[in-house]
């Protein structure tokens, strides 16, 4: 990998910044703390109506603020962090290795574009705890709580106009498991949430770019995109636009899993410029830095990789420490053993030393790094099932046990934690999975990757995924990690990404919907009055995917006058269903309606708009 | 429409024939029956084991078959259906109308290719009863019943040796909310389901060619896909190869929801050349007939058109009978109003007539030609919701009540009956529906189209949809209605139909497996162990798409070598999870192993196939 020195020419063009179509970023200010702004997207309508929706995608898709990736987006936690009991020091000095370097003339080069992107770390100062956990247990609503308490609502109270209907609210209320979902979310029931651990903000006193977002089972379900570096090219922004792309399709976290040369540096630019939590599996740079050799890991290396990369601002840290030496046996049996990638590091680790996982004997000890700079456990399932044959075995859920064990252990240092989930389950094994976590976790947030329902559909484990996510989002789980249509296969483009990411908003806010989670129908039923009125551009950008949608109406009717016909290519403008349910209305309001007149005022108008078009009534129906 | 009269010319050259990748066509005959023949997908593997799969896909994956389409294939019913108490007789006589013409002259020219494909039609002789639930009742199996059996069970003894581990069946025992799922399907077993009304299977005496199959909550989930003609092209081998295109991907029935010019004729070659069964909605060519005036429908015309359809040999026709007068004002409120096409049309013509349904008033005439044929009921469901908003309401349910009414009629008469189902119903909100069909239904089977669980993605409402659908067919729904990506928006091209399919492929097999139906593992396993062995080659031919598995797989590692290489372009040769699980094995069968000794050689081997390879060790992540 080469890095380009000269970053600053033209980089910045490669970042997708066109906000999504008939969108603009509003903000809303707090009462508690009055200098935060929520980012919201505002979708104008023909009907003059506006959605506001959650936009996890920063101020990229802000046509008014100015961006230069070699220097980062503004810091907008900054003031409130340093208003903390932190300090800055000088922290630990870049090491050749950190990069995969030798020599520190091969670290200058591949650094000397980034130094605007260095930043001194700051620290909890000792004796103190600056953990969001730490404030919600004392009493103390952050702004980062308040920010999140108005983001979660999304302005309910203007979106939820649409469908006022007693009737209609008694049956769709949801079924949430014994979640419990207000109204309102107010900044108190942020602060309980977090103060009881059962929600999570990821947000490294580091990483003061970061707009704050929580994650627990009483909120919105959240998805979590995996990005990694590039081997080939890297310019500073074609590493920040993978965050970007992820963001601006609705990943409300990024799981940086880069390997290899400049791990470190690449790092820096994403942190540097993400609006959302970045997460990490330590890990993996760990093993970069004992050249692949798993047995060749220790204790010290892994701890000075936290160390770097809690400086450097990661909000999330998966560690595998629940796998331990007796539960390797467990998995001897298995149809597919051990696919976690750090969970079969640390297995080897343990068959080659006969020892217990580090990462577990010296568990007290990382609790001691992660909560100087408010880094959240991601407490990772090593022993995750690789096949529905695996699912809730005994090893899974042996190490699910001992997560629960070291929960606590976290807690007690009030650091916040994430429990990582499978996998590959089938749907009526699903909810076990959720049951045993919330019991034997203490509620604390589950985290899954999918799961996968079925194994015989590679190049589609985004759908197999897609369905166990949903459902698996609806009895709990607090945030879905994507998959991407290559899982099992290679690894995802651009356009995987993205459809990895809709899937998974698609089963979150399936997720949300079926919890009941007050407000999340309001996208739904705007959607649905849009179709029922015809307003086909509505319907294009309240959808998740507005240019896919655009485009497929486009196939069969281009022409603008399509988008706002009062019929479409399925039944033509001769006949059409909806249409008759507007006659249907007029016959139930006056129980008497003159139907030839409705009817015949109704043709001519399809028919004249039909002329205008000139287009065949009835379209190809799959050529 | 024009046309091509010239239809021999080549036309064979656009069925896709190809069979799938590595995969041999072979034939299980009955032992009841001796005669019969049914039809597998064996899959050869790297391993020498081999794996029969369900196959729709018929004899066009059978390259010693020939095939003219212009001639139809063979009818491998005829011979038992012959035996039967059914008469030849001359049948109606083709009328301009029925293709959309005004005069005879028309007619001949648009139907002068055809000649090959009309059958002078059968019908029960008079006072006899010649439906598959007739004979079942009767205590007779059919061949059909013998078939089905055989095919259900897939030869799961050959299959079944992968995963011999009586914990791992304990642990992964389906949850089948009632459903009888025995370890054998029987032919005794089949007569039982069919006599109980619990499962049809679609088979008009006029369509001998088709393999039978059979719907119902005991057996596999099956899945339609709905097809359409062509308004600009079409050669009889156009239209038949999207039939076959549709059953390539496991379509198990096909909707031919053709509109227009030449719907009679075009549904000759479809049927002639189907080895599915094959469903229409009659009430789309009476409207036709009236030239698309829902007003100017009448009983006589509707008759006509089931007489029509059913002497050509449509397995199964939709009926929305069970929307009464009194419901439509029930939609009145409702978000999207009345979406099927079926309902609005009935809607229409009681609003303007002031009359209640004619296909309520006159069920009892409908059945007695539905028994003459042995054509199966699809009750309609005019009602169902058009958006998660308007699920499970009241007149979605009082529709649903009136179609039970209904069921327990046709059984009265012997006739096989579906009953459809939504739609658009939220996750929490699906179970409900199931529940209630299976009570006021007696257990007939269920037929829904998805339902989505969510409105707010156009362009991906296969995935929104393929959620609902796996829930609800594990809850015991029995056939599940595709929906393609272009839902909402337009029509599905090729590639659409395709991604609906293997969607909903998916969902009826995770829903298989969820139920606890016996042998559905198998292929699970059989991909899981080829995953765990690195034989590339028979994931990507276990998948359901083959082709898209290995082009995945070629983006990053193209080389035949890759396809043997015992490592995958996500972590590369370097480190794998599944390598090391090995190791595992060897450390819990031993105890005590040579780590280092048995790295070194691993490390070796990798080394040297990656060198062979000339591959990079990480490839860009989303680049």
């Amino acid at each position: 990998m080469t890095i380009k020195t000269n970053i600053l020419e033209d980089s910045n063009d490669i970042i997708t910044r066109e906000p999504l179509p008939a969108s603009t970023k509003v903000y809303v200010s707090g009462t508690i703390h009055p200098d935060i702004k929520v980012p919201m997207r505002e979708i104008q309508l023909a009907n003059e109506h506006k959605l506001r929706v959650y936009d996890t995608s920063g101020v990229y898709t802000d046509p008014s603020v100015e961006i230069d990736v070699s220097k980062g987006i503004s810091p907008i936690r900054k003031a409130w962090i340093a208003s903390r009991e932190v300090e800055a020091y000088e922290g630990r000095i870049l090491a050749p290795k950190d990069n995969g370097y030798n020599s520190e003339e091969q670290l200058e080069q591949a650094t000397a574009g980034s130094l605007g992107l260095v930043r001194t770390p700051l620290r909890a100062k000792s004796g103190h705890n600056v953990t969001q956990l730490h404030y919600a247990r004392q009493g103390i609503i952050t702004p980062e709580m308040e920010f999140i308490a108005i983001r979660e609502n999304q302005d309910r109270a203007m979106s939820e106009n649409y469908l006022n209907d007693p009737e209609r609210e008694a049956r769709l209320r949801g079924n949430s498991f014994g979640a419990n979902l207000p109204e309102e979310i107010t900044p108190e029931f942020v602060r309980q949430e977090v103060a009881a651990g059962r929600a999570v903000i990821p947000c490294n006193i580091n990483h003061p770019e970061v707009e704050p977002m929580i994650i627990g089972r009483n909120f919105l379900v959240k998805v979590n995109a995996n990005i990694g570096n590039s081997a080939t090219s890297s310019s500073i922004a074609e590493e920040v636009e993978k965050m970007v792309w992820s963001t601006r399709w609705g990943g409300d976290t990024v799981m940086d899993l880069s390997t290899g040369k400049n791990i470190h540096t690449t790092r820096d630019w994403i942190l540097r410029n993400s609006p959302v939590p970045i997460g990490t599996v330590p890990i993996y740079q760990a093993l970069e830095k004992v050249n692949g050799i798993a047995e060749d890991l220790t204790w010290e290396v892994f701890r000075d990789t936290l160390i770097e990369q809690a400086e450097q601002g990661v909000d999330y840290f998966t560690i595998h420490a629940g796998l331990l030496l007796h539960h390797v046996p467990m998995t001897a049996k298995r149809v597919t053993g051990i696919v976690s990638r750090g969970g079969a590091i640390m297995a080897k680790w343990m068959i080659a030393h006969h020892q217990e996982n580090f990462l577990n004997t010296h568990f007290e000890e990382i609790c001691e790094i992660m909560k100087t700079y408010d880094v959240t456990f991601s407490l990772g399932d090593g022993l995750r099932p690789g096949s529905t044959a695996d699912a809730n075995d005994e090893a899974q859920f042996a190490e699910l046990k001992e997560l629960g064990r070291l929960t606590k252990i976290a807690w007690k240092h009030d650091i916040q934690t994430l429990i990582e989930g499978p996998g590959h389950v089938p749907m009526h094994m699903i909810k076990e999975n959720m049951e045993k976590q919330l019991e034997w976790c203490d509620e604390a947030p589950f985290y899954t990757l999918g799961p996968l329902t079925t194994d015989i559909a590679p190049g589609y484990d985004h759908i197999t995924s897609g369905i166990g996510a949903a459902m698996i989002g609806w009895y709990g789980c607090a945030m879905l990690c994507y998959v991407t249509p290559k899982e099992h296969l290679g690894l995802p483009d651009r356009d995987d990404v993205k459809e990895g990411l809709i899937t998974y908003k698609i089963a979150a806010h399936a997720a949300d919907i079926a919890k009941g989670h007050p407000g999340a129908r309001a996208r739904d039923d705007a959607m649905s009055l849009a179709r029922f009125e015809f307003r086909w551009v509505d319907q294009f950008n309240i959808g998740l995917d507005p240019e896919r949608a655009r485009e497929y109406h486009d196939v069969e009717m281009p022409m603008e006058s399509a988008k706002v016909a009062h019929f479409c290519s399925m039944c033509g403008p001769k006949f059409c269903s909806m249409k008759i349910s507007q006659e249907v209305r007029d016959f139930a309001n006056e129980q008497e309606v003159s139907v030839e007149e409705a009817k015949k005022i109704g043709m001519d108008e399809m028919s004249q708009t039909f002329k205008e078009m000139g287009s065949e009534v009835y379209i190809p129906s799959d050529k």
